[in-house]
């Protein structure tokens, strides 16, 4: 149920974004001048778009791009050290305690303790996590494939070292 | 002032963050695995740390880089629609409204009423709101520069026709 109270407000509202979000997808270049030609702007607009799709795609299995990317650091080497994971990921610390915290509510991941270091824990995914995560690959794969026939052949090599290139500054 | 009622665990939490935010720049391959090759993924860090530098460098003005980006539009074509801004830079209606209001109570843009349908309003940028983009413009194109350097001789092109490709869905 939607927690608006007034429903014909919240209707006309959903009314009204509707065109919005197919303007969104346009970034009409006569309107944004100069900013069409700005790399951190561009970046952040197919991000946006990219997550969009990611975000929709994992819908049914109420997982967020930053829990995804957990799960799936967790399932490619587990047993990594809690601040190796969140290193990896660029996440800062509170932020990541809290994601692990929600992911071991959940039951998808879980932290031990580790014997050599008590103040140190190690993450595994459970079995239910496993799962999870095989789903939500399947989905993000469908995506990459659809920005695949949108960049060409050759396109996805080319942009991911552009990109990398701009993460590690 | 800090929001914190213990200074000492502040200055205890600023202190750890210093080797994450070196290690945020790494992104580690061997521990992304597979999420490496991710575009989706590769954009977020990409996006984050071109904002870094950003944000970094408006600091001293005050000024997001969405608060940039919506000065830039109204710097490039004054009086148009709020709605017409709002849809170049793919933001929601009630977003957007939020952000002119900021920029409003700084003084530096201003809305003024369409003389032919007063349901819309045009936007201005006020003497100060010029100024104040024209000393993030000069920022940005510093950050810009940067990149440049990154991407190498004709990479900017290169890697905005893809960002644009992917951008408008």
């Amino acid at each position: 149920m939607r927690p608006h109270a007034d429903h014909t407000a919240a209707r006309a509202a959903s009314v009204r974004e509707t065109p919005e979000k197919k303007e969104n997808c346009a970034g009409d270049p006569a309107l944004l001048g100069p900013l069409a030609d700005n790399i951190g702007y561009a970046l952040r607009r197919a991000q946006l778009a990219v997550f969009d799709e990611v975000i929709g795609g994992c819908a049914e299995l109420d997982l967020r791009p930053a829990q995804f990317s957990v799960l799936a650091v967790i399932g490619h080497r587990p047993g990594l050290r809690q601040s190796e994971v969140a290193a990896a990921l660029g996440i800062q610390r509170a932020n990541f305690v809290a994601l692990i915290d929600g992911l071991e509510r959940r039951r998808l991941a879980r932290r031990t303790p580790d014997p050599n270091d008590r103040r140190c824990h190690a993450l595994h995914l459970t079995a239910e996590g496993e799962h999870v995560l095989a789903q939500a690959h399947a989905r993000v794969t469908a995506v990459e494939a659809r920005l695949d026939a949108k960049l060409g052949a050759g396109g996805r090599a080319q942009l991911l070292a552009m990109l990398w290139r701009l993460a590690r500054v």
